[in-house]
């Protein structure tokens, strides 16, 4: 790799250019939102897109369109890749003689920590420096506060380019291992699920006593906020590996999600939702270990039954 | 019922008396901390329990203890009772001679909508009138601003005794229906109890690129609180039934679920949590509905498969 100073200096100070230069890859609907918080943040930017024409609305704006994805490329020092997956990546930068030592590829596309370390391996092996990156947003709160992003890959790479990556979301960088932010991405996505499929089958729960779904959103939110507390208190019980002081031992919560799937049944909803938990309890609780505190479950999670 | 406006004058006026009066009956954990809120916020309490001595503390602190549950519930207008189940609170409550017209019994017992029914109806078959109570609390919460209390049953009751609930927590009223706040705390729990189980679920998977736990809460924290948001969304589609226009469709859910189950199954960690969800999704894009917002799965939860 060429010392990176010497790139900084001529293609990135920006008294010689008056403008930092961002490209973005892959104009979908979040490609638009990332190029538009670009723009807004006084950035240079070039686009791409397979299909030009969805890329209109930012050239409008004052992006600048390339024709090819090489041409794009070229056109800054940091590119930023959005796509449907990984293939999708690998077309787009085609056979990589774009990539000049000292150029970034930002690859926010969703992808496995697999995907992550193979790209990286890639783009690296080709002289650039690689990040790759999760959206914690939707195209709308893109360059809102409810946004965050997740990194990993080359800290170099991410300090230099922290300027133009915050103008898109709260950046969080997560280490050297390219897989990173593609693991947390799915840890954080499987929490989310969790949640959100139980909010569903709360709904409809209360869906029998004709309770609307707008009236338990302001509870359940608070509900929710509370317990980030509570998930301190699991977090530092698995850290020490001390499960007998917990407030809320396994076989109390057996009985009430107990209560919960019967009630289900009872009132016709499904009830496979809670199974799983369900059945970790009964199987704790089975093993002799009904007194211990609700994180002790983690222990379970490691391996497969 | 005899008129309660009477009632109120000669028992509840606290000028004539000086304090509010409430009795407590079950002085576990929580017991305790309901008692010691109530005595900071400068009522007398009386207090019974089974085994006397677990409500010493609370009668270093200024509570004055009955002998029986019967003298207990005849010394104040309100009796709070919190035991360990439905079961329970029928014993302390006797043949429920003690429990006069006007006289409230609000019961902060854990069960299920139909206990809350039929202890109302016992309650005020003997001419008292009944509020069932949820906790959304640990002990150490109580009185704290993160702790809210569900109730539902007689409005009068509820509005009358205001001020005593709300020295425990945050009040909220569900209505006459004395079933709702039992109803209303399963399906907190349930949305609770989802989310804490993919918590320790993405625990499990962050465990296996040695990521601590408490490194993980702050950004799980951010996102579970921007999910609410998101809910808002969710109930407002599902109100309209109109679910074509979410951001999130069903199939791309469906991969990232897929996405999830296959790492962890790589990882050798637990993949049932997210079974359900994989399977109502597959269901879903089955039928037809892939294209549909996340929101729709809620149909499917209406009903058994």
């Amino acid at each position: 790799m060429s010392d990176p100073t010497v790139i900084d200096m001529t293609i990135l100070d920006s008294t010689s250019d008056d403008q930092y230069r961002v490209t973005v890859l892959g104009i979908g609907r979040m490609g638009t939102a990332l190029g538009r918080a670009l723009l807004a943040a006084h950035h240079r930017v070039t686009v791409w897109n397979r299909t030009p024409s969805k890329a209109d609305d930012l050239v409008d704006m004052g992006a600048v369109r390339a024709e090819t994805a090489a041409a794009a490329i070229a056109a800054s020092p940091i590119t930023i890749v959005c796509v449907a997956d990984y293939d999708g990546v690998q077309n787009v930068l085609g056979a990589g003689s774009a990539l000049l030592p000292g150029h970034t590829v930002v690859n926010l596309t969703t992808g496995t920590p697999e995907d992550a370390r193979a790209m990286a391996t890639w783009v690296t092996g080709r002289g650039a420096d690689y990040l790759d990156g999760a959206m914690m947003a939707v195209p709308q709160s893109v360059a809102t506060p409810s946004a965050f992003f997740l990194y990993s890959g080359s800290q170099h790479a991410f300090d230099h380019h922290r300027h133009t990556l915050d103008a898109l979301a709260t950046s969080h960088y997560l280490g050297e291992d390219p897989s990173a932010a593609e693991l947390w991405d799915l840890a954080l996505l499987g929490s989310g699920y969790a949640a959100l499929t139980g909010f569903l089958h709360s709904l409809a729960l209360l869906g029998t006593a004709n309770v609307s779904p707008s009236r338990f959103v302001p509870l359940v939110s608070r509900w929710l906020s509370g317990l980030t507390e509570y998930m301190s208190e699991l977090a530092r019980e698995i850290e020490s590996g001390d499960y007998s002081t917990g407030v809320s031992p396994v076989g109390m919560n057996q009985v009430a999600v107990e209560n919960l799937t019967r009630l289900s049944e009872d009132l016709g909803i499904d009830s496979e939702v809670h199974r799983p938990l369900q059945a970790l309890l009964g199987r704790h609780v089975a093993q002799g270990h009904g007194h211990e505190s609700f994180s002790s479950l983690f222990k379970l999670m490691q391996k497969r039954p």
